[in-house]
């Protein structure tokens, strides 16, 4: 019984396929880098033919790797199973992505396989608790704080899994655009310098099917909005390329822990 | 005994005026528009003298037209009364905009002023519950109260006046930055068109010193962001100048209601 990395964008798939051997589900429309695998090429619209090649190659455990984009389908190419699940994707993207999602995970289990998360393949990714680059000040820890105190209030309506809060004042919080987009609008928009980048999964959220995630390019956005510091969840958030990320928050000043 | 308007930028100043006699203090740095009243110059700094001119001209009720933004204080300018005030200003600003201005009204009133609000004068400017421009259709009115919603569970934390959501999703909520700002940030990053506006104001918040509003600009950025639909809070959000609001809501096919 095999293993199948359903494959996003960015350096994730190939970090677990560093856990062992297994097929890539190369989704078209979703660019995904080169990996030394064998592939299985695949379309939204044609979920019922991805359930047979998976079964084929008795490819039985799915790992989602990266978040799923919200694709643009063609009505014209689905495929019956596809068609069938419809209403039930439709009604779910109202709700939220982590309703979305939710679905996905239900229907590829009633089809037999099994969901695993990124963290179950690598649990050496995420950090635990205490400093990673440099410590967090009294200034830092409080910001941290405001925007955790900001995330806990959203949870429960599935919205945010990053806020950003400089001088007690929320200056950003996700919202569908992404975490890279509100760190631009922080920079772009906010007063002075300074502040602290919260990150961390929404409570009740699937973690086997978005797992949070930083890297150097998070650290690098976030000093060029102004910010000295990255709080993440401990246990919960990838750190995709560790050495990267530390050498990046040295070159820029930037503090970066995780926090229970 | 009189009333002065401490001025702000845009029209609500002179809607006041309306309401009755009042000198209008000018705050050094703050755009404010010519109106046939007494002015009486003011800074930040010169808090002690504020004071005395306000008490020479028997002024004892005020009137904050117009949030106040967060100043540049200059330090060396400081009178001993502003000085004396600076610890409890520097403390509340840390804690939100409502803090701060919680703080403000507290330090006038101790004074022996009185503090009226934008309502108190004009009620007239506020809406009833109920369609104003067309009418909400049913996603507008779902759209609305997930970002209500959202709103709800910020508003504790003193966060957000204003949020877009948008085919059920959340993509715009109001940080330190204004509504303006993230009307912008919306129209520049959102996916797909349509979506409500919400305004309303925080649970708590002091309406005497922070008034939320709309205008008919806030109906063309709202439609520069794609919108289709704003919702204010029915007493409590003024409309600066209803009838060129109701003309872009008529111009840009918006639609605007108050809900309770």
């Amino acid at each position: 019984m095999g293993r199948a990395i359903i494959a996003g964008a960015g350096a994730l798939p190939g970090l677990l396929l560093a856990a062992g051997p297994a097929h890539v589900v190369r989704l078209e429309g979703v660019a995904s880098a080169p990996l030394d695998a064998p592939d299985i090429p695949a379309r939204f619209e044609h979920l019922g033919r991805l359930f047979a090649d998976l079964r084929a190659g008795d490819l039985r455990d799915l790992v989602f790797a990266g978040a799923l984009s919200r694709p643009a389908l063609d009505p014209g190419q689905l495929d019956a199973e596809t068609a069938a699940l419809m209403p039930r994707l439709v009604q779910a993207m109202g709700q939220g992505d982590d309703a979305l999602l939710r679905e996905i995970a239900a229907i590829f289990e009633a089809q037999g396989f099994r969901i695993l998360g990124a963290l179950d393949l690598r649990p050496d990714l995420a950090a635990d608790a205490g400093p990673i680059c440099g410590a967090p000040d009294a200034a830092q820890e409080a910001d941290a704080a405001r925007a955790r105190a900001v995330l806990d209030a959203l949870g429960p309506l599935d919205v945010g899994q990053a806020a950003v809060a400089a001088k007690g004042q929320m200056i950003g919080i996700e919202t569908l655009q992404g975490t890279d987009t509100m760190l631009r609008f922080v920079g772009a928009t906010r007063p002075g310098s300074g502040g602290v980048l919260v990150k961390r999964p929404k409570p009740g959220q699937d973690l086997r099917m978005d797992t949070p995630a930083i890297g150097p390019d998070t650290v690098m956005k976030a000093a060029e909005a102004g910010l000295s510091g990255i709080e993440i969840a401990a246990g919960t958030v990838l750190i995709l390329d560790r050495a990267a990320t530390e050498a990046a928050c040295d070159a820029s000043g930037m503090a970066l822990w995780a926090a229970p």
